[in-house]
């Protein structure tokens, strides 16, 4: 049976991983009877922020431990050897991956990223490993293989700086509507813009439904 | 347009919402072409838990500004008047339910409720509004309903000590599979087991799904 690792930036949007994107992705996936592996980075969020007046709080919350509500307890810190038995990877958006993988939300194309997140990021795609990217990921991914001589097609949807941060990092942007998503087949990379837009929950669904559907044609069958 | 409102208590399963169960009705109102209103009351958590550990943290927090993760910041103090603005509410579970609505987790059938959560759930069903109620969600209902001489039938899937539960509070417990749901079509009131089983998402989403296609069949069409 395929398995497919989901790796999350902490709980709600604003400061973590986006919940509608990170469940909707896990759905997606058990639908086609594949299985999932929840992973996140150990480590401080960037800053905690109240959901209620958008506000930061002033107090200080874990990655792993705040992604551990969206995947219910059963979550690993994300290490490259998941790669190794993984068929798959995606990462959901959510500011926390402009925000606790990298500083692209503070910093924009001067950001940094951190350096377990750029590793696994690149190695999944030097194997080949098919990588699903959703809302604000893509920048992350275009920012890990900065450098690289890879220049994969990405979308986060219509022009913008995040669009602009993509071509600035060397990957190439494709626009792209909420309901679909954009495959660079040669690289086995997928991306969906989700709440890039202002979005209807059931049309990031359909979005993030396509990614996955994409993801699980591009996973090998093993004989 | 119908609206119905959604009623949380907190996020993430241990100490708030069963964010699936929340994310995926949210999803099936949306999908139906139905607008919704998040709600949650605005108290104290009984306590957090650490979702990796499992073990309470020693921190506070808030059942709204926790619940604003889930409603991507769209979400209002629970308070009676939104009955006079909703066409049906529905309870997600998680054990925020049974923790931060009533102290059933902690006291079983002795416990109380909070007295507006009793209030706006009895004021629901006195006025015919439907009302769903999810995974333990129901003994929440049943318990705001004991002495009334209102007996709904609820399901929190088998028997077990939240089946008693609820018999113990006057209302009537049926069995039902995690993909099902019961509907108490005099009171129109219905309830799936969701999480109560140790169930995969996509079976959850079927049930919770059903349970939104029954509520929405139940709203009456206005002229």
């Amino acid at each position: 049976m395929s398995k497919i690792g989901v790796v999350l930036s902490g709980c709600g949007f604003l400061d973590g991983a986006e919940i509608y994107e990170a469940t909707l992705t896990l759905l997606a996936i058990d639908r086609r009877g594949i299985t999932y592996q929840c992973l996140a980075p150990d480590v401080e969020q960037l800053h905690v922020v109240n959901h209620l007046t958008k506000q930061p709080t002033g107090e200080s919350r874990n990655v792993l431990i705040e992604a551990a509500r969206i995947a219910r307890g059963k979550i690993e810190p994300l290490a490259e050897q998941w790669l190794d038995h993984c068929d798959a990877v995606i990462f959901p958006g959510g500011y926390g991956a402009a925000k606790n993988y990298c500083d692209f939300a503070v910093k924009g194309t001067g950001c940094d990223i951190h350096p377990l997140v750029a590793s696994f990021m690149r190695k999944a795609v030097e194997r080949k490993l098919p990588v699903g990217v959703i809302c604000i990921a893509p920048v992350v991914l275009a920012r890990a293989l900065k450098g690289m001589n890879i220049h994969p097609r990405l979308t986060v949807g219509g022009p913008g700086g995040a669009a602009e941060a993509i071509e600035s990092f060397g990957s190439r942007h494709i626009a792209c509507s909420v309901t679909e998503c954009i495959v660079d087949d040669t690289l086995n990379i997928v991306s969906t813009p989700a709440f890039m837009y202002d979005a209807r929950i059931s049309e990031v669904a359909q979005g993030v439904d396509n990614l996955v559907e994409k993801i699980a044609a591009l996973i090998p069958v093993r004989h």
